[in-house]
């Protein structure tokens, strides 16, 4: 037995490849289109979530970094990442989902670096304990190097209807900590989801990837030819990128290669357990934030600001100015400068409704 | 039978008598001791409290008006109250309560009118029906001009632990619509006014009293000779004000005056239905604003700035920008430039803690 260290070794030939998207819908008005979530800290930590990213990953894969983000958001993200060098921040021309982001990615490491192993992790999740989570990587990079298609499985906490899972198949022989993937399944209703955590063998599916390049690519081209050999393409003539890009397919890597794959034998699963949270929505930061010796509001900011009386629940004082609440449990308050929102953590998820009727209503910039 | 007037005809010698005072605490963050709730429009008229307290009382008594207000509000009074002459604005060197600012009054007026009739109104009182409350002024005006002291007690809506009441006697002989007052009960239980209510015998008491100058002082002078003569001195030599008020008794009017005098037999009530509210809370202000047809939150200020989903309760957008609620029921926000307050109807009484935990922590300022 040997306890993990604190800063775990770099592991050889592993790239961190980090998808930064998404608009965090449900985090509104915190998280906007023009600043979205990975931009912002959410945790209190003087970090935004991607410099957290960049922070778990670094002692890992040393500068081995590529970021794929759009291109409104480029100059953000280099900003706050000044460790990461400007040509190692791709820009895509426009959304085309995860296959074609982290594809282009595979595509441009295959030819940079014959031995590489990437490992693909959202700009975007918190995790508790780096050092557990080191551990796990190298355990799924040690498979990758066998050519497998490794995802990484969260313990799930609760029966949640919000994640995808991975149903656990045997042991994998020669890689101790992995297993074979019987199949990813979709978001579950609350019932089903608890009769898989009643097996113990089912894992939130959280987007991790760890797999050489050629083999994602591979694994692509055997559904997909043409999009395996338009993102080598773009690989090989980058100029072509803005021409080429919109032709791309829109899929999910998880429809596009993981599942697939998985029905084929060919993907295997670290379980792990490293505390881990995507932030979906106000009432998982307020899980995430909360001190359970504290009787009142949970802070994200100034705590000076907030005056609170007879309340429990998540306040967000990001507006700079005073916010008193009164008399009211589990609610969440986020005061910006030129957006308030009031709701309840129960009512976290219908925060995207609000995000629909601003458009509709032609308050867009807003959102 | 005659139908009352949309428009009263004057009140010869009827002089309004407005004490604009009070911070309103309750309605904390709208109402701050810098611009107390008689100067805010809380009602989306288009007129403050004190407007429209002008506006109902003109018709009665064209432009015999005397203010008496703080003097650090008496600059805004005079801007929002541009009929009224500068020099019946008068402004207390401090807060004595409201035995000394409607005495004062009483002496100005016992000097300069040996006819008049003053009526008593606060700044800050809502009334739906001015045409019912013209004509029950005048019925009170009438038995004034017989001595007596006259108050106004009004229709209870509900057992309200908020307000004094006044315990009706007998029809007074002569003035159809008045009657004797038992006595003047002090803030009941809400058992204690349930049990009010159920004999029909009672009305709250608002604090408005119709009556001659001379008698009022008379009266107070049978309690407090030196009050009543200290106030006769100012009346006489104006110059003395700022040097003899300081030395006037903090007292209530009902206390120095009405209940004494009510106790002796010497004051009558005109029972009163028009629609009467004090806005002493959000949740008044909610009830008052409320449309029934309407199953959304109640707006106060621009709608459009609103955005709502399943939820009830009043929203004020006072500081200009989005304020979107979700889920949540008989909710109160009050957003303002500089402080925010979220909480419910049935907490609105809590917010006085509020205000003065801010005082406690060095944000007087925002008070």
């Amino acid at each position: 037995m040997s306890a993990p260290s604190s800063v775990p070794d770099p592991i050889d030939g592993l790239w961190a490849v980090v998808p930064a998207g998404g608009a965090g819908t449900r985090l509104w008005p915190l998280s906007r289109s023009s600043s979205p979530k990975f931009l912002r800290d959410l945790t209190g930590s003087g970090r935004s979530l991607l410099q957290g990213t960049h922070d778990r990953l670094a002692p890992l894969v040393e500068d081995r970094f590529l970021v794929v983000t759009g291109r409104a958001h480029r100059d953000a993200v280099a900003a706050q990442l000044p460790e990461v060098d400007e040509a190692a921040i791709v820009a895509e021309p426009s959304a085309r989902d995860s296959m074609a982001a982290i594809g282009l990615a595979a595509a441009m490491l295959e030819r940079r670096d014959p031995d590489a192993v990437m490992g693909s992790f959202a700009a975007d999740h918190v995790i508790a304990d780096p050092a557990a989570f080191g551990d796990c990587v190298r355990t799924a990079v040690g498979a990758a190097r066998d050519g497998w298609l490794v995802t990484i499985g969260i313990e799930p906490t609760f029966a949640s209807s919000a994640f995808g899972y991975i149903h656990l198949g045997d042991d994998l022989e020669g890689h101790p900590g992995a297993r074979s993937v019987v199949e990813f399944v979709e978001k579950p209703s609350v019932d089903v989801a608890d009769g898989y955590l009643a097996t113990g063998r089912y894992r939130w599916n959280a987007g991790m990837f760890v797999v050489r390049p050629t083999v994602l690519l591979d694994l692509l081209a055997e559904g997909d030819p043409a999009f395996a050999a338009a993102l080598r393409a773009i690989a090989a003539a980058p100029e072509t990128l803005e021409e080429a890009w919109g032709r791309l397919p829109r899929i999910a890597l998880d429809h596009a290669v993981a599942e697939p794959a998985a029905a084929a034998g060919q993907v295997v699963v670290v379980p792990a357990a490293f505390g881990w949270d995507d932030i979906g929505d106000f009432d998982s930061l307020a899980t995430l934030l909360d001190d359970p010796d504290r009787a009142s509001v949970t802070v994200l900011g100034d705590d000076s600001l907030v005056q609170a009386l007879a309340a429990t629940g998540l306040v967000v004082p990001a507006g700079g100015k005073v916010v008193a609440v009164v008399g009211l449990d589990d609610v969440v308050v986020v005061d910006t400068p030129d957006a308030l929102l009031v709701t309840t953590r129960a009512r976290a998820q219908d925060v995207k409704a609000i995000v629909a009727a601003l458009k509709q209503s032609g308050r867009a910039d807003l959102t």
